[in-house]
């Protein structure tokens, strides 16, 4: 069950509800997000609502039998949207766009995908300083230094910045030039990461683990908010199956099905979910067809010299052209 | 290499031009289908297309450096399109949608079924008279009965029959009221049924393999051409993954890839790909704007009483609006 | 529930048994095999087992909680084993080795192959001579000419002979020359092959499919037994995952749960469960270890000069010392 | 290419080496490991080995093709094998088994668990104080207290402690109280994490990513190597596919291949590979017979009451059996 308290809750009101919830077998959670109050409590026994929605100090409370609580529609039927400030938004009424390139490689290339963007009326620039790579011997990532000297020309241009945060302790010193923190697919399942980033009053973007159910998105999301952070948003990026001809199998499923599910903003990543620059346009527009309240592509002012995934990079001309049918696909389902 | 003979070509014209491609190596298969007539030569040896092509009888040659032939757009630039007589068709120019049940289950049924296909302009009928199911204590299907009876009305109402055909012996029983043989996702690589399939002058739905690849799936889309029919539908109907949330995992980005690989026609099954009936609609959205030439989907004037697959099929209500939805979408995509 | 007749049951006694089981609402199916007669009933309404267990004509009546009925171990706790005559089984007591090369080339083959297995007292012999090719183009086998000659040579050695079937209409061309029909990957679900098997009286072995479940297969095999023919064997060969260091991933978990689930023999085929030549020897040894009936694997004289599957098959030397090997590791497992 | 350095190498040859490899256009990176001393160089010119092996500082130098370097046996073609001190070693010449609970409980359940190990001669017990749990609501261990009550019932009994690390801050307060850090599956490919455990002198055992390949395996632990430990084990876990009958497929046929490609030791695990208490003996059996270095399993005074993973876990009469069984079947393997 999923109890909301007031904001104005006394002490002793708390606890006459946690009694009575004990007293019910239930085992509790108490969560203080960015606005809210509430009590999560995990239990089997059968109740009557109606015994404890009158207590004083409760301003809702939910049945969810879903084993994930904070996350699911059957608490909040109505659909969350992420306030990134300046009037960026992530979900519902408005199709949110990210784009950029895989790696931050210089001054020069964020300088030129900014004004990409800037051009093209996107306000959220995606981008990898840390990345995580299977081989030691591969390129890294320009660290905190890149993403500082991004940071500083994003501000200046009114561009938000979603960037991979690999570790706790990149947290803290991330924290001060990020606008959403991206738990990349190697992650998903770092719940450590996931705790950590449920104490920060940033947005959290988290993609689907590489094999990861969708169930398992669910929980992950819930370890976010279960911390203390509802500002999430999760991300469809292709999982692995036995298919080779693309680098992922773009899970289209997966976005009905999670707006289903849970409230949270659903976003789709056709660079990855396919893996080949010249498949990105029809899979992305399937993804928005299917549902997605946002899309994040890769893309880089030469594809052919990125530091990273050239190979499913959009150059800035198809990236305009991309955008110009996004805009008009979400505007035509909306429409339909 | 693939060389397209004249239709006039004369037996010694045809020698020579045997024996100079066996002179380099290659072994040939000679392909005579509805209306054309082929040499496939399979070989590695590289070559002067020159000295061939200016030999008497040939139409064109071409290099085809797919595994595949007959099937790859390296030959074929140009997309094809199935005419199924009275102006029906499946393949570029306009969205092909093909509705109706699992299973034929009675007259009745047909009618309705067949009225509500009519009501909304839709011109192809699917379902099955013999249905392949994993227990041998399952409903197995109506027969060749079925098929007539379903024949008789289908054609009065000008409307086409696409069904399954799961064994040669079944083919010639069928031929006569059959528009479309379908081969079924276990099928996919029966290649004694694709054979014969190719001997035929109607036309050939194959569904990707339950795990198939797409490359499989060209492959077997070659057994049939290669045979002598060249009146081929590719269908895309979800594989299996370890995801459990849906039936099958819908592979969108099939679809790109094989109309980047393929000349022939693309169709998608939402029913099967995702089999929830609620997100079929948002998963064949999906697909048009991912590229798809049509559209199969389940429809039952009663889901919930369907003989079989009552869990992914619409009423006529929700078969009306994905109708008109999908016509829409194609429309926008094509003026994108 | 399965119902064991009488073999000397009268008519009037069937009809009463039947109607007291129509009573309970259960569909029927008569199933007559080699040398059994039985009834299966599929319901679910629960019942007594006394009130039809005493009816005359009753051998043994058992219910069985699985989908499938005849081939499950909830009615027949006991091991079947398969006698093909002349002293050659396969299951319990004893390890089965079926060895032989991929496709059947020439009577010379044949000769070297049956005299290695002589040598090494091996008494039944694998061989394709109709094969399955994702390449219209590929070699397809020697076909029944093939088979004829391997069945002249074999039958004068002693030696049982174990080929795949991959269509109806092969079963009579193929029987007086076949000990055991092999059903392939391709052709687990094949369901009219699977149904005419079961008309015929001589042993089949299916093949787990491509990427067949564990259930499926079991399915697959009450197929052929509910169609008359209990003389089944079962074979995992190794399942299709997103792992490519492997030709397969050999499912080692299938042989205990197998072996669990249905009376029927269960063997491993570590050739293409691994598909590399180096390492079919401790994947068979791991077979056994984990509980397999009998090991079919490919040897061919030359292996890099082998029609097909070259790549994983083993030369005699290496043949003769798996065997030895085979032998020990399934006297130690039974003594431990 | 590996450089290994003599110990005594002096700077200035340090410096003529790396010179004459930048010369090549190899990036290198400078590795010091317990014992060794390393230089390894990413780069595709081909070069004579000979022009650079003279060089004084030099002990021996490879080409190794493969992408990751210190774990491959082209460079070692020998097996390492990790001591951790008291005479317990894992790899090469003897079976290492290490048993014990999912989770530690109490002092009671690890003091029964060493009783058990000792009476059956085994040295090494494993068990989780911090366990990734998919819900945030589910149990997540006892944490470091856990541990310490554990580490000081085990050091009295000489029994070594193998157990999972989740996030880089517990590797110090974890360290004095651990023979051997376990990298979990949700964490093969938690950078971060596998580059902190290179700085460590402690073994570490790295399982295989829920669905990640055997080279994603083979770099983690190259990661874990170039940063400076050498003291490595990799696990076979089982993967996720979509055959729902077993928890994960255990995947036999990666611990022939891993055992050709890389010269660490290669572990199995039984209890996660098939997930069915009743059936980790012969998996486990298989996997020894496949060639594995160790088996590690689950196994509680009272599995059904176990705190997680009961349904998997062995009793202590289960557990004495097995082990008995698996020395055996190392010894047969090894004289066979």
């Amino acid at each position: 069950m999923i109890i909301q308290f007031n904001s104005a809750i006394s002490a002793p009101e708390k606890e006459q509800i946690a009694q009575a919830v004990a007293k019910l077998g239930y085992k509790t959670t108490e969560v203080t997000t960015q606005g809210n109050h509430y009590l999560v409590g995990i239990g089997k026994q059968e109740f009557d609502l109606r015994t404890l929605g009158h207590m004083p100090g409760i301003k809702d409370i939910h049945r969810v039998s879903d084993d994930y609580k904070l996350v699911s529609r059957k608490w909040k039927v109505g659909r969350s949207q992420m306030d990134l400030g300046d009037g960026v938004t992530i979900g519902e009424g408005k199709l949110a766009i990210m784009a950029g390139p895989c790696s931050i490689e210089s001054e020069q290339q964020v300088a030129l995908t900014l004004q990409h963007l800037k051009d093209n009326d996107v306000r959220i620039m995606r981008g990898g300083v840390f990345k995580p790579r299977s081989s030691p011997y591969a390129f890294r990532g320009m660290g905190v230094d890149g993403l500082k000297l991004w940071y500083k020309q994003a501000k200046e241009a009114g561009i938000k910045i979603v960037t991979e945060v690999m570790q706790v302790s990149q947290i803290a010193e991330m924290y001060d030039y990020v606008d959403v923190f991206q738990v990349g697919a190697r992650n998903t399942q770092n719940f450590n990461l996931l705790d950590e980033l449920g104490k920060v009053d940033k947005a959290v973007m988290i993609k689907r683990g590489i094999s990861g159910t969708i169930e398992e998105l669910l929980y992950s999301a819930e370890y976010v908010f279960s911390a203390g952070n509802e500002k999430l948003i999760l991300c469809e990026r292709g999982i692995r199956t036995y298919e080779k001809a693309s680098r992922n199998t773009m899970d289209i499923n997966a976005i009905p099905i999670l707006k289903e599910k849970t409230h949270l903003p659903v976003v789709a990543d056709p660079s990855h979910g396919i893996g080949i620059r010249e498949f990105v346009e029809p899979v992305a527009l399937a993804a928005v067809m299917a549902g997605a309240d946002g899309i994040i592509y890769e893309t880089h002012q030469q594809p052919e010299k990125a530091a990273s995934d050239g190979q499913q990079t959009l150059d800035f001309a198809e990236s305009a052209l991309l955008i110009q049918k996004l805009k008009k696909a979400y505007e035509f389902l909306h429409a339909l």
